[in-house]
This record gives structure tokens, C-alpha cells and sequence, in this order.
């Protein structure tokens, strides 16, 4: 998801700088293991009595979870936001990233006074497990031998992430979310929360996303896979340990991604035919083209902050989900008897999870007798507007939530 | 383009084959060079005389072009008909392929009684400049230095192709095309065509194409170009000389290419979430799902058969492309005064060249006051809709080509 510091509404990033070569190191230092072990965040440790059961039938003993709260969680603990992240983001959701130094992701949508009110919300966002900011992962060392767990990790899939943010609201002493909040994977999440635990989620606002991953979608994650597991640097998956770096797989996966983020018409509109740099074509295999050229800072930039066993990981989470497959293909079922109270949001140019995916969830809300608002938003940002300044989506979530909260008694 | 054996509109092919592990050979045997130096097709070769030249600004000396021919030229050498090939096609339009065994990439098209029946038409089609069957490119031996150009090749445009086609044609003793035809990729030649040599096109069929490729293509293509470079067996584009093949590279390209031909709905309705050989998931990174398994496949069949380099500089070509730039933008004024006759065909679900690139292109002809016909076709197959079973596209361009035929007095 497009969540670093180079917001597709502008194009400053790459201005001066040219990237002519691409990546040219072979090998590289391993990653700062700082926020893989020791993040800069709140962190809930589970030690072995409490292991983490996952969809894969093995348990992970000793695992974290790397969070944050924003706000106050006020005195019947009815107040709690949980916002879940997309593919490539984090639990930095409203302050800065320790990691670039760049705001939090969704500070359009999370603040004092915005949709998400942290002066009247406490606000918890935590990094998904597979991640590699804090949350046990691939790159968290596998206390059985000292290493990092690489692929012997298991994998992950959407419903582990939940059981494992479930865990982390029991520490927390929290019995019931007053609403689950997330755009793409993240809105996934929230899916698979008020499937998992209906009785814990008052409203849900999934934002941007499906309730089962397209063919489409897994053949994109592949190709991104693929071009990872093609870099003699990823070793197997055993980098880390090896003291290299697949960093040209990830790029190329991430820039292959990164179209997908965006929509025709605003790459039309932001790069068009434009030469960077140039009055006209070099006649080479330099980035000519402007889009080249963001395309490539968006993977130098994307493999600065990324763990590559970790894209593998919560690719696959995202290409496994599949909500009905669980109640034997029936979605409506899912929902039966749900309390929670939906908000579904799309947007028209998004082809990734096209509205398409919204109204299927939609419409399995309404054969559920479910409560739930539709907004379909108009924008031509393609799927990355739900981390843009979209007037129409903030108007429709705060809505949305200030009507949950009167409706919960939250002043 | 999707021309190898595998048709879109079935699923035989990795049937019975696993693809969990992708290639594992990181450095086999060159390329054997009998298809580019000595192609199982008919030749045209240039002496040093008459050398090409380019848009780079050096002439390529000593160049060949390889070609196929089907049908009788007429006494007048007025039925002669010239195919233009897409990205990864080649000479072999309607035989069978020396390479693959396979048949030629168009015969739904062109055969006795097809729309281009060779039983009243001389057809040709000739290997694309930078191509890798048999016409020089990359992969080529450099006269100067006894080894392949590799990157010394230069970069080659649309426009250099058509001139050496149309060096061919006058090779042949043709003053004047009846009729070029072409789709995507060999659409862009056929518009170059009717503007480079007006008075030497008589009709034009382009499909599926666009006067200028989009930022969102030339992104999709520059991601391809990436993962070739990414891998240490392209060796700055020497791989030839040194003996390896960066298949793996070339292999990720081609994934991701190929799901830019499929539309979301082909996608879906082949594959779906299904599984391959399996009736539950593995959670792993084998290729659980079909359209993973599918798109290995395509990666792994077309390494056996392409070039990596000659990949760089025809997705290059495309990027290149913009026929309104050479006329002080003016689309219109490209084709002013022109006296061909034009049927441009798109396709509904092709989103790599959406009808509006077609639109455009019938727009500037209407201003030009050409003749133009414009026919979209409804299928739900994507970009790769014009290779396939297409009654409607059939129809039209048999209706165009027999009406022109008439206009030019061929029998």
C-alpha cells in the first residue's frame, strides 16, 4: 500500500535525483533488527503458556504484538478504536515513523478532530503478525534456534492477524471494540473481526476492499513473489541469517504492486507521456519517462523500510481470504445475527478492489439482516484514495462513526 | 503478447505439471543461434550499402530481416497484404512455429477462406527489427565485434521497424500495400505505416492498439525491463558472450505482462480462487491456486523462446511510441490528406488499450477527413481478445478487407 512519505497527490520525491542505474549492490547489511525486536512502540509480549494458534495448525509460542494507542480510553472502556493496516503498513498509523521519519499513514483520517476523533477515542493500531515492525514475523529470531525464523515461519493468514489483535484487546482489558476501521488488507480485517467476533465489534467501517481475494489479485501478489524469490539474494529465504538482502526482487515487486495502487487516469494525470529531466528521449534504457522514475523510487524507497520474507507472508494472508469459504461459501452466513452496525466505502476508479467486491459484501449484509450504508466515493485516484485527501470518504466516516457513538452513549 | 500454445480460452497445458519450484538453474546454455542468424524462415538481407536507418541518429549496417510469405503475388502486385506483429510475435503468423511446433500465432485471421484469405491475397509478415527470429536485434552478432550487440544494439523505434519492413516490401517489388493489419503492438506499426508511406498503404486494419501508449503501459513495462536487469545472469545485457540467460528475470517479466492481456472477468472465469491439484490450501508458497500455476507456466514457456535483450528494447519501442509527437502533437495531422482507408477494432474489456486509445485515433481521422470505420467489440477477454476466437471481430475485418478489395479491383 502506498503509505511512505511520497503521496501520490504530488510528485516532489524524485526531483533531482535521477535513477539512471538501478540498484547496484549485491549484498548488503541485514536489516537494524531495532524494530523487529525492539520497536519503537508499545509492545505485548505472550510468552509460551499463552501461544498464538494459527490457521496453518501449528502454534507460535513467544510471540509480540507492536502497537499504539492515540487518545484515552475512558472509564467503561467503551471508547476503543482499532484501525488495521494495509499490505506494506504499520502500527505508525498517526505519528511519526521511527523508521523514515515521515508523518503516520492515515493522519487524514486519525487525529484530533478528524473522522477517527482521538480527543474522543483511544485509538489502537498494531502491526499484523508476518510483519516486520515489531510483531512476530519471518525476521523474528525462532527462539527454537536462535535464528530468524525465515520461512520456517508459519504462514499467515487474515484470521491470525484478528486472533492475534483479539489477544492484544484482551491485555488490554477491553471486552468490546467500539469500532474496527481499515482500508484494503486492512478493511479484510475488519471483515474477518466481525466475522470472528461479532459480539466484540459495535460498528465496522471496511474501507476499499473484498471479502475474497480476486484471481487477478493473487496473480499480481505472485508475479511480486516471484521477483523476490528470483533474487539469488533472498537465499532461500534464509537472508538474514546469510547476510544479504533480496532488495532488487522487492523492488521489483514492489513497483509491479504500485501500479495497481494507482488508477490510469491519475498516472495520466500526474506523469502523462512527461520526460523526466529531459526535453527528449535519450534513446537508452535510462528512466526517460517520469513514471520510470517515480516507479523506481517507489522500490529503492519501498525496500529501505520492508522486509521481503514479510511481503511473501502478508501477500499470502491476503490471497488466502476468503470469508465464505469458511461458512461454506455463503457470505450472507457469515453475517447472520450480526449486531454490528457496517459502513461499506469504495471508490469508483479503484480497480484492485473494485466496487464490485463492496456490493458483494453488501449485498451478503443485507441477506443477513445486517445494519449497514454503502458510499460509493468518486475519485480517480484508483485504490490508493482511501489513504488520500478524500473529502467524500471523511464526510462518510465520520458520519458513520459519530452516529455509532451516539448510539453507544459516547459523548 | 499471448502467442505461445497455451490459448486463453482453455487450460490444458499444466495440467499434470507441478510448478512449485520455480527455475532453479541460474546460469544454462546461450540461446542456440540458429534462429537469429539463420531462421527457419525466408531472409532479406542488406549489405553494408544499404544500411537502415534509425531513429537513433546510426545507421545499423549489415541488417537483416526474416519474413514469411503465404499465398500468390497477382501479376499487378496488387494484393499484397503485410501482418505486423505484436510485442513477443513473430514471422510465423500462419505456419507452424520452428521454435514451439506449435501453430502460427494468427491463423483464426489469415488462411484460405480467413478474413485475410491467402487463397486472393500475397500475405507477409516479417520478424520485427530488435526481434530475436531471424531480423536483427540485440541478440545479433555485431559485425564490428564478432559478439552479440547486447546493449551496443540501438534502441529501436516503431518507426525503424516500418522502415524496414517497407525496405523489405520494396525488396519484394511492391510499390503499394493492399491492406496492413495488425494488433496492440502491430496496430502502433500499421498507424506508422499510413503516416510514414500514405501513398503506399491502401488499407489499414489496426486492433486493439493506441497512437501513443499510456504512463500506466509504459509502468507496466519498465517493471519488466527491471526484473530482467535485477538478474545477475543478464550481466549488463552480455549474457550471450558470457554464457548464461536471465531467465528468472525474464520469466517474472512475462508474468506480469500476462496479466495486463487478461481482463479481470477471463481471469475469474478460468481460474477463480481454485485450486491446483489440491482441494485445500498448503500454506505455503507453492502454487496452491491455478492462476498461479498458469502464470509459472507462462514465465517458464517463454524464457525457452524469447530474448531477454530483444524483450528490453520492443517493450522500449512501445514506450516510445507517440505518432501525434512527430507532428507537433496533432493526431489529425498525421493522417491530413491521407487516402487510405481505415477500420480501427477495439475490444470492451481490454484495459490495456481501452477503446478510448481507438477513439482517439478514429477522432483524428474524422478531423483529417479520412475514411474511417470503427468497430468495438463486446467480449469480455481483455487485451488478448484479438489473438482469439472473435466472430464479431472476424466478421468485421472481412466485411472491411473485401469491401477494399473490391475499391482495388482484386478478384
Amino acid at each position: 500500500m502506498f503509505v511512505d512519505g511520497c503521496p501520490s497527490a504530488n510528485y516532489p520525491c524524485s526531483k533531482g535525483r535521477t535513477f539512471s542505474v538501478f540498484m547496484s549492490s549485491t549484498s548488503v547489511s541485514p536489516e537494524p533488527r531495532s524494530q523487529i525486536d525492539d520497536p519503537s512502540s508499545l509492545v505485548a509480549r505472550f510468552g509460551p503458556d499463552e501461544p498464538l494458534m494459527m490457521d496453518a495448525g501449528v502454534p507460535l509460542t513467544s510471540w509480540q504484538i507492536a502497537y499504539q494507542t492515540y487518545g484515552t480510553l475512558n472509564a467503561d472502556k467503551s471508547n476503543a478504536v482499532l484501525i488495521c493496516h494495509a499490505l506494506t503498513g504499520d502500527q505508525h498509523v498517526a505519528n511519526v515513523s521511527p523508521v523514515t521519519g515521515k508523518p503516520g499513514w492515515w493522519t487524514t483520517m486519525i487525529g484530533p478532530g478528524k473522522p477517527v476523533d482521538t480527543d474522543r477515542f483511544f485509538v489502537i493500531c498494531a502491526n499484523v503478525i508476518g510483519g516486520c515492525m515489531g510483531t512476530t514475523g519471518p525476521a523474528s529470531i525462532d527462539p527454537a534456534t536462535g535464528q530468524p525464523y525465515a520461512l520456517d515461519f508459519p504462514v499467515v493468514t487474515i484470521r491470525d492477524m484478528v486472533r492475534a489483535q483479539a489477544a492484544l484487546i484482551d491485555r488490554l482489558g477491553i471486552q468490546r471494540l467500539f469500532c474496527v476501521v481499515g482500508g484494503s488488507m486492512g478493511g479484510m480485517q475488519v471483515l474477518q473481526w466481525a466475522a470472528s467476533y461479532p459480539e466484540r465489534v459495535f460498528a465496522a467501517l471496511p474501507i476499499a476492499t473484498a471479502a475474497r481475494h480476486s484471481a487477478q489479485n493473487i496473480a499480481f501478489h505472485e508475479v511480486g513473489r516471484q521477483a523476490i524469490m528470483a533474487d539469488p539474494d533472498w537465499r532461500g529465504g534464509r537472508y538474514l541469517a546469510e547476510g544479504t538482502r533480496p532488495s532488487k526482487g522487492l523492488a521489483v515487486a514492489r513497483m509491479g504492486a504500485h501500479i495497481t495502487y494507482l488508477s490510469e487516469m491519475a498516472l495520466h494525470r500526474k506523469f502523462g507521456r512527461n520526460y523526466q529531466d529531459r526535453s527528449a528521449p535519450t534513446f537508452s534504457f535510462d528512466a526517460d519517462f517520469q513514471i520510470e522514475s517515480y516507479l523506481r523510487y517507489q522500490g529503492l524507497s519501498f525496500v529501505e523500510r520492508f522486509d521481503a520474507n514479510s511481503y511473501l507472508y502478508v501477500t499470502r494472508a491476503m490471497d488466502y481470504f476468503d470469508l465464505a469459504a469458511e461458512h461454506g461459501g455463503s457470505l450472507a452466513r457469515v453475517f447472520k445475527g450480526s449486531a454490528t452496525r457496517f459502513c461499506v466505502i469504495s471508490f469508483t476508479s479503484d480497480w484492485l478492489f473494485p466496487t464490485s467486491d463492496s456490493r458483494a459484501i453488501v449485498h451478503a449484509l443485507n441477506a443477513a439482516a445486517a445494519s449497514v450504508g454503502f458510499v460509493e466515493v468518486e475519485s480517480d485516484k484508483g485504490h490508493d484514495a482511501f489513504l488520500l485527501d478524500e473529502p467524500e470518504m471523511f464526510a462518510a466516516a465520520r458520519g458513520f462513526i459519530d452516529a455509532a457513538a451516539r448510539a453507544r452513549g459516547i459523548s
